[in-house]
């Protein structure tokens, strides 16, 4: 099968976005940008030097690949009114099973950037790992070959494994993104700057570059200084969603440390 | 006043050390090291070529300064033991206030290195926020010149601001490493490595950087996309602390996306 050199990008948001730069930097055709809101759609075409529609039945037949970036809740509904016959698709979600393209008359596979995008945060995509699973070997290899053109990082992950993958994330990038804001939000009750924990924080994501994360955990729960933690859960009583939280990780903290000890 | 050119370490474990070598590399006499357990403070002595002692009463006492560097619940007994008048005398606690220290005979100040160590892991010193307090000015002074010594960043910080900035030290620096913790133990089962997500922790502290934490929150709760986050918590129906910190984690999101948009 030959390679893929052209691709119509359906969806508009972040993650087409970036998916698109990518790709058009690295000499891939986006043919054309389809999304329903017709404002997104010719913003984006207009960065990729691309056309937009925002009919469904207006998209062109011919592009190697078609890859649906749009929510989950959004993409059956589109895969229903999507008629181009035997087209290679992929979708590029962490949750949905790759078999939500099955038994479509359509060539499948998945595409998923394990990114958090932000619209306002520039971002260099070479870095970010490429979860690729498709419906055969040479699918496959097609995807790899595309993924490798924009990623350092491209690895075959299956369904089960990205699902995984995504809640992972979720704990380690979106949850200690709000770690971050409740620490913000006690330091400027007392006019302190975040930027004080910038240091404490470097360190805390260096240590797991080298250590497993369970080996090298700090702190009162892991010393099981219950006089601290007592104190700090009498601090936290005026906002008690963040003591809630401060009490079951805690918990946790000390249940897994005993959990690594007997292991 | 002179300048402190010469001090006691009371207490031989993470911070003492770290504290010790920093203070040594940088031209301050470490004259002696006590600690309960011989061994340590054998230890801590010999890396920096001074003498040991698990006698109370044979602490030296021509010290400039003596930094107490132990457990928060021993400092009060040993306190009550130390008997050299008009000392000079640090603690280095992050959530002991600095008045534990008063109506003793002693001059006295607080020196809280806000770093988390690991014996396992070195750590270059200069860059660790030093948090100053003392009993006046000229203690202060003497302190901060010190502490410009061994570090880049000096401050002073009250008692109830350091407090306030330790509880904000465990979310974003302990807590956080527990979910990594959390996301490696995740990936563990489905055979994936935790390295995989080190591109999108690096991105998460990234962001930080420029941002305020609450501003650049991603993922499903702050989408309020119910479909995924009920997804994860079935699959995490086999973990149900995580489940729990899952939940709650994800509603104080939500809560506070609410709280940022009204204000």
């Amino acid at each position: 099968m030959k390679p893929i050199k052209t691709v119509i990008l359906i969806g508009a948001g972040n993650v087409a976005t970036h998916l698109g730069m990518a790709l058009k930097t690295n000499g891939i055709e986006v043919l054309q940008v389809y999304s329903r809101t017709g404002k997104s759609a010719a913003a984006l075409a207009q960065k990729l030097d691309s056309y937009c529609t925002t009919d469904v039945n207006k998209i062109l037949p011919h592009a190697d690949l078609y890859i649906f970036s749009v929510t989950d809740g959004a993409l059956e509904d589109l895969l229903n009114e999507f008629t181009i016959e035997n087209a290679f698709v992929v979708h590029t979600s962490g949750s949905l099973d790759m078999n939500i393209l099955k038994n479509r008359n359509l060539r499948y596979g998945v595409l998923y950037p394990l990114q958090t995008f932000s619209k306002k945060v520039k971002i260099s995509f070479s870095n970010i790992p490429l979860c690729i699973e498709a419906q055969d070997d040479e699918h496959l290899m097609l995807l790899m070959k595309l993924g490798r053109k924009i990623s350092r990082k491209v690895e075959h992950i299956t369904s089960p494994q990205r699902e995984a993958l995504h809640i992972a994330a979720v704990f380690a990038c979106n949850f200690t993104n709000h770690l971050f804001a409740i620490a913000d939000e006690i330091l400027e009750k007392e006019k302190l700057s975040f930027e004080l924990l910038q240091p404490l924080l470097d360190e805390t994501l260096r240590k797991v570059k080298t250590h497993k994360p369970a080996d090298v955990q700090t702190g009162p729960a892991v010393r099981e200084d219950h006089a601290i933690m007592q104190k700090h859960l009498e601090k936290l009583s005026a906002l008690p969603a963040y003591q809630k939280i401060y009490n079951f990780i805690s918990q946790s903290i000390m249940e897994s440390k005993g959990k690594n000890q007997k292991s």
